[in-house]
């Protein structure tokens, strides 16, 4: 447990996408220092096994409490899915994934009870999305579907082209048929999708960003357990960056998410931890 | 040194990529057995960087050592490109790649002299091609062009799909504007694509399949180190495959490319080598 309000809050991701979540987490908590790590050697998680991303998060984890944390957001929605529930039990500071504060919204925000839910393989069938839904309404239908092109299109910079507009039709229209009102968001690089998608399932859909719902839940933890930091902090830029691979191509797609320019990133051996 | 010529080869792949030059050794060379690494635990390879591909491969080649194989095969143009030249002077094993057995015969195949090489970025801006290229001739031009999107639509199984038909028109564009008259597969993954690009560019441009010229260059070189199996393999299926992560995804897969019955894969802690 580390009860120091100063401390940093911990945030991972697979690799750079967890970084939409540290923006929302930094517009809306700007008093909160953060240590970022990406798992860009081991990148992506989507298609990996439960097994393999509970080893790789409980390595980051440990990674993460050694630069005494006091927080700990799972910014990536595989781990959340696949890894959270078994590191919750096995550390002694909070920690919180984004697939709850994302189920949760979309449970509250659905009116006909059918939501849709798009992200990598390894979240949609882990199941965890509906079963958190249906903690809150067991009558709302869930439609998953897997969109394993979003993620190397995003990275391809492809984010308005007409390859990811027709990848995208073909991704959304079995969830539209199914006559969803609500779609979540379930993979962190999809916010950078947000408008194409938009436009591709229309007004009447209700689409969760559950990087923004997570910015907000952990705001109302910190507050909870008396750890939010009430001084300004003082640094120019309190935000630390670690990856598991080099550092350049990180920084490329950093700076081009976030508001600041990201000019120090080291690189860890994180097998080690 | 492991003079055993009844002892296996070793192929190793990032994951299921190399499964298409292993089908090549399997069709050429029936008499040798082998032992099969897929690290489906970290994959893909085309996007990190040398010092990470390097670690990952030297942690592989000491699993095969293990399994006493006598030749090591790199099945992966990421890890030929970016890892063979160090490891090479490691070992006192023979050790080829993908990467030299495509560079020799596209040379030889070129009648204008110019090439296309399409691959990883790491496979494309390494440089190893056309250095090796130009090892046979100074004045043969390369023109290298990165396709992060053919993994995934091959993974999605979208091989003649329109949208793949689009994405490697805008890949190979480029190429056919400079005038080439060869392409190089520079991925494992391609020779999977082999008859949607050769309609792209036409009967006018050859595609050479590192895959297939590796099975070749090896069979040359187990014979000239006197390593060749002259006995016929007694056990029926003579191939064994590890994989960094769950068995059955990957078994799934070799499946649909190998023309045997893929059913006995380990699972292994490749981190521990």
């Amino acid at each position: 447990m580390n009860q120091n309000r100063q401390a940093p809050i911990g945030v991972f991701d697979s690799g750079v996408g967890g970084l939409t979540v540290a923006r929302e987490i930094m517009r809306n908590l700007p008093s909160e220092r953060i240590v970022y790590f990406g798992d860009t050697a081991r990148v992506p998680y989507g298609s990996k096994s439960k097994e393999i991303v509970l080893k790789f998060s409980r390595q980051i984890v440990r990674f993460l409490q050694l630069q005494d944390v006091k927080a700990i957001v799972v910014a990536c929605n595989t781990a959340s899915a696949l890894a959270l529930e078994e590191i919750k039990k096995e550390i002694d500071i909070p920690i919180i994934g984004v697939v709850e504060p994302g189920a949760k919204v979309a449970a509250s925000v659905t009116k006909n009870k059918k939501i849709g839910l798009i992200g990598t393989k390894g979240t949609v069938h882990s199941k965890l999305y509906p079963e958190i839904i249906h903690s809150y309404d067991k009558e709302i239908q869930v439609f998953g579907q897997p969109c394993p092109l979003f993620v190397p299109l995003v990275e391809e910079g492809w984010l308005k082209d007409d390859v990811t507009v027709e990848v995208a039709r073909r991704y959304v229209t079995p969830l539209l048929e199914q006559g969803i009102d609500t779609l979540i968001l379930g993979c962190t690089h999809y916010p950078l999708l947000r408008s194409l998608i938009q436009k591709l399932v229309g007004d009447s859909v209700t689409l969760v960003n559950p990087a923004y719902e997570t910015a907000k839940e952990l705001e109302r933890l910190l507050k909870s357990k008396g750890l939010e930091n009430l001084q300004d902090v003082q640094e120019e830029f309190p935000y630390r960056f670690y990856v598991s691979d080099a550092a350049e191509q990180f920084q490329d797609f950093a700076n081009s998410i976030l508001p600041y320019d990201v000019k120090m990133t080291k690189q860890i051996n994180i097998e080690e931890y």
